[in-house]
């Protein structure tokens, strides 16, 4: 390949060899990005754009920090691989990390390559445990590409992988597009309850594993669970002997202005946690399974038959303890909260009163949706061609999206300054009158 | 934690925080590894092992291969990570170079984290190439530990994991445990072929997507195929428009003596290759799918529902793009292919005539199997307590070796010199004495 790289160049080489998540192959048109430093990316011709994906909401810390370039490249001089039989003592201490953020009562870590084989490994606890079968998870909910894992996950990419047995799926909260006819917070949160009991009942509680949830549902839309949801989803676990496993994937390590999403119901403690992104900020692949005393000490006298190669991977790890170091030193997780609650969320709303293609904005610390209709009575989603349209003005205006269905999440990474994310808002406000 | 470390206290810092693949937890006894360089690992306390398992059959280049970890740290401080949807040069880079090695005919490389998620999007595919829903793998076999994969594993560790539909196991040839009363390798194989015609044939051919084989049987015991099984396969596919995928994650990239183990077998060309492990030798979790022409312009007008947030990783990528360079330029596929059929060859079948608890050996280019049985005539196999006296033995005489069930399996780093293999076989030699 030629030294004098264009962005076209390189993303040709791109397509010519390498096939693509979630897509059709013939309609790819990827960015090309040379390099990157702390909220910014810079493109083959020296274009700087504002990270406002966080990539897939990973880079918490956002790009080429250097205190954890260092690390890796320091554990990659020493020991960069090490299979998971042997101990490990960069392994130990991330996980001692971990455990430090993790709730009370959590003992031990198994670490995974990312979030798929985290959810699969936390469901596999979980059955093993209980001695039942059936997983509930919610339709409006992604859990990784993976055999169990998107088999967990509700949205429509299950709809073309459905391998697995003794998936049940129910209705989660989401009042602007509720299932139950539910006319306030309140209402959404009660008959949301009421619907979970009712599927546990008929789907026979003894038979129930264990109900996983990602702690804020994350691709499918940012729905924030309204308050008592969460507990009531814990207490009806509790009657009925099923384990809670909750998904911090993409919503941990600081997204939402606490170290664990989960942080924000009060006396929600559930039996295991899975996490991946946001724990090394994806330097390095990595995700993992905490796991609560009981779950812990069921294991210490019966085989566990589940692992993988690059379980608790030196590099990995060392990119952890860092991550973990610089984002506590440098308050990341206290500047998500905020700038969350003082920037970005009155901007959004702003912006929501504003535009009256924002049917609404919704979100937690620094992690929001803004979901777009072109019918705001009707609550018409956008159309594929609008939210490329929507893309594609972002990325003219130097800031990177995400975009998801009739949504934009906005997303920055957590070292985020009030100034970027001004200009972000800025940018979001001028693509979104191009559609008034 | 101290630095002043020894074994002992790194393992047990390890035991208190960290939750272990494929294991009873309490019964956990690691060894704690500091470093190492080329085919030797060095512990806490300054000693020397030789490392005869490769880890988990990964380190094909062996430890710390400087060119590697150059390209690691290089790649570091330019781009550690970045969304599978951005175009990105090292990852067309190692996408080619992948290609190069693969047979004419194949067009594109999806990248995953690992082996099993290799083979849960191989699956995938060829499951929506051919629009039919079964998978048809070897009893003795292990393809990973996520949903799918785990139930194309037909051993042991498949049993507590029965949560995927679809999946039907028939026995491969294997003449020393033969399933078919067998007396020689032409018998075994005509036998295996007929067997697997049957289940074809009583499985509904019109419903089978795919053949899944490890080119090369790792885990479950290094069984290597009689002369025209392989072909006897492909033709059977053929003849039922069945996909035949060809799991290399453990024997590709030189492990055999060919840069992939289905070279071994002429006019065999697969629909899909796996690969992970010895395409980067581990030092980033990484792997992936070969895609044939054919299915790769399948998906070029529709969607592949599958994908990954770490799908080509750069740093894995550079890892990659490093290590075949490195493997080319210091012909670690040839030395893996002389010292196999000039070296470890005759010296295991040495051991085997002079030692009656050698049941058998087998193997190809630098992936062997000393079967151990306490009793040659009934073939009974060392019980578990045995096989941690054998590996207890090894290192305590300065060898990691690779343990599986009543099997030793020999796989150094494809860069051992002689004067190691004979070390190692010194070693083998003095371990199964004890046994005498």
């Amino acid at each position: 390949m030629s030294t004098q790289e264009t962005n076209q160049s390189v993303a040709n080489n791109d397509l010519d060899y390498v096939f693509h998540s979630w897509s059709v192959q013939n309609q790819l048109k990827p960015m090309a990005f040379k390099t990157g430093k702390g909220c910014y990316l810079e493109d083959f011709e020296g274009k700087q754009y504002l990270d406002f994906s966080s990539q897939l909401v990973n880079t918490n810390i956002g790009h080429q920090h250097p205190k954890v370039v260092a690390a890796i490249m320091e554990q990659a001089q020493l020991l960069a691989t090490i299979a998971p039989a042997h101990a490990n003592k960069t392994r130990a201490l991330a996980a001692k990390k971990i455990l430090e953020i993790a709730p009370k009562g959590f003992k031990k870590v198994f670490f995974t390559n990312a979030g798929a084989d985290a959810v699969e490994n936390a469901i596999r606890m979980a059955r093993l445990y209980t001695g039942r079968r059936k997983v509930l998870s919610t339709y409006r909910s992604y859990h990784g590409n993976t055999g169990t894992a998107i088999n967990a996950t509700g949205e429509a990419r299950r709809f073309n992988n459905e391998y697995a047995q003794d998936h049940i799926h129910f209705f989660g909260p989401y009042l602007y597009r509720s299932e139950f006819w539910s006319s306030t917070e309140t209402e959404e949160c009660q008959r949301a309850l009421h619907h979970l009991r009712r599927i546990i009942e008929c789907e026979n509680p003894a038979s129930i594993a264990c109900i996983i949830l990602e702690s804020l549902p994350g691709s499918a839309g940012i729905m924030v669970p309204p308050a008592g949801y969460m507990q009531g989803v814990r207490q009806l676990c509790d009657e009925f002997g099923i384990m809670l496993i909750l998904d911090e994937v993409m919503v941990g390590f600081g997204r939402t202005g606490k170290w664990l999403t989960l942080e924000h119901y009060e006396g929600v403690t559930p039996d295991l946690i899975t996490f991946a992104k946001g724990v090394n900020s994806g330097y390095v692949p990595a995700g993992g399974v905490i796991i609560s005393e009981k779950i812990s000490d069921y294991f210490d006298d019966k085989i566990f038959p589940g692992g993988l190669t690059y379980s608790g991977h030196p590099l990995a790890m060392a990119a952890i303890v860092a991550t973990i170091d610089a984002m506590r030193e440098e308050g990341m997780v206290e500047n998500a909260a905020r700038l969350g609650a003082e920037v970005l969320n009155p901007g959004l709303k702003a912006l929501a009163a504003k535009h009256r293609v924002v049917g609404e904005v919704r979100g937690l610390g620094l992690f929001w949706a803004i979901e777009l209709v072109s019918d705001s009575e009707k609550k018409t989603k956008f159309t594929a061609a609008d939210m490329n349209k929507v893309k594609q003005l972002c990325m003219e205006k130097g800031l990177v999206p995400f975009i998801a269905e009739n949504r934009i999440h906005v997303a920055p990474p957590l070292i985020v300054t009030e100034a970027e994310v001004q200009k972000a808002l800025a940018i979001y406000d001028e693509v979104l009158s191009v559609f008034a």
